[in-house]
């Protein structure tokens, strides 16, 4: 009996019709069957976000040999949710994430959609990695990271992860990648983050804007670091948030 | 010169208008001074977001000595960074987050919002703590949590919390609690999530829903292992979600 090509299930955050989703598509296609399921409009930065006070529809919006892709109403993790639910036959061998527009390094992985559907993944026990590009442009070059995901995916295929983890993995936006450095979350904060401006002449209105300040600029394991210096940073991330060495701490307080 | 009361920001993902803030509000009053920037409506289950697509507002809804109340059109997250941005008029002493009406043990703190208040505090260097009551109803009774909350948010104040840390705390539905209990995050997920309807005859549409599936449950340093004893479960929460371990394995790939 032939054996079943592995079950790639898609999302993103930026919609299913952006160029890093069809980025990623066009790069995993040899690697298996895919089935995509996106939202249907940009949610960015919506992070773990679920539609609770709503209900979600999807439709089937192509059909190909390998391919299915679906747009979906709800969110990142929606999109995961509900493709169990409906349009999976099987267990995916790997939730994939991405291609993001934009920067999901660093404090960004709590507040990213992209990294929402690999949490999601990593809870539901599937080997899941985001990709992400640090460029907004919706018309960004994803082509050098092409190579770099192919050979990532075909390792995490091939050897898993473990439990209740996930891969954040984020692209300078370079022509020539450095290569690869497995890193851990940099240090920073947002600043400057709101915009006013006056609406009807006396009612005021704030717009996300805001600078990342890297704290840790002088650590070299760091994801911003690697992506400063032109490498692929890969940092793995745990879904148990758990802070055993404050366990310990509070064990005195009580 | 006197010694300023501590600064206390509030916020949840129930709404301004709830049982819980109104609980939360009577109980840390005591204690400081408290301003409340919090979701004009109900946004459970929304996590990090926040609002990317669309401006927000706020307005002061109600000013006492020694309370500021300001409801928000953003997410839990946006009313947080919203606060430093327009209301406060110096750094808050502590973040405090709830009381949520339902549970935010295991893997829910990623999909919370009450917990996207805190660890959005964590983030910005701010000692943050999150309540939460395994009880949806809006008329719940938040009494018996009312003394451990005032003791925790007066510990967390005296000694602080380290730095990219905040606390997750959830108490069971009982009227009699034993006791506090440190814990680590339960391993769980969630299944049966969702139910769907026709629509207009022929389109079909998904209601999250779902029960929670406890998988460590002869854990019992878990948190719902704790809950389900009838003990208030405290879990030190990180926001540096970097998977050390894996990050020697993953050299090993490349």
């Amino acid at each position: 009996m032939e054996k079943k090509k592995p079950l790639i299930l898609i999302s993103n955050d930026d919609g299913v019709i952006s160029k890093g989703m069809s980025a990623l598509i066009r790069f995993l296609r040899p690697l298996g069957d895919i089935v995509v399921m996106a939202p249907n409009s940009p949610r960015s930065g919506v992070g773990c976000a679920v539609s609770m006070n709503e209900p979600v529809n999807y439709q089937l919006i192509r059909k190909d040999v390998g391919l299915s892709v679906y747009r979906c109403s709800g969110t990142p993790v929606d999109c995961i949710k509900l493709a169990f639910y409906t349009v999976l036959d099987r267990q995916p061998d790997i939730i994939v994430g991405g291609i993001n527009h934009g920067d999901n390094s660093s404090v960004n992985v709590h507040y990213s959609g992209t990294m929402g559907v690999v949490i999601e993944g990593a809870i539901r026990g599937i080997p899941s990695v985001a990709f992400s590009l640090c460029d907004h442009d919706p018309d960004a070059d994803f082509d050098p990271a092409g190579p770099y995901i192919r050979d990532i995916v075909e390792k995490v295929l091939a050897k898993g992860l473990p439990a209740l983890t996930c891969l954040n993995v984020n692209f300078p936006a370079v022509k020539e990648l450095k290569g690869v450095r497995i890193c851990e979350q940099a240090k920073g904060v947002w600043v400057n983050e709101w915009e006013n401006f006056a609406h009807r002449g006396n009612s005021q209105y704030y717009w996300m804007a805001g600078e990342f300040q890297h704290i840790d600029t002088d650590n070299e394991n760091s994801d911003r670091w690697a992506l400063a210096n032109g490498y692929v940073a890969i940092t793995p991330t745990t879904v148990d948030v758990t802070d055993r060495q404050l366990m310990n701490e509070l064990k005195t307080w009580f």
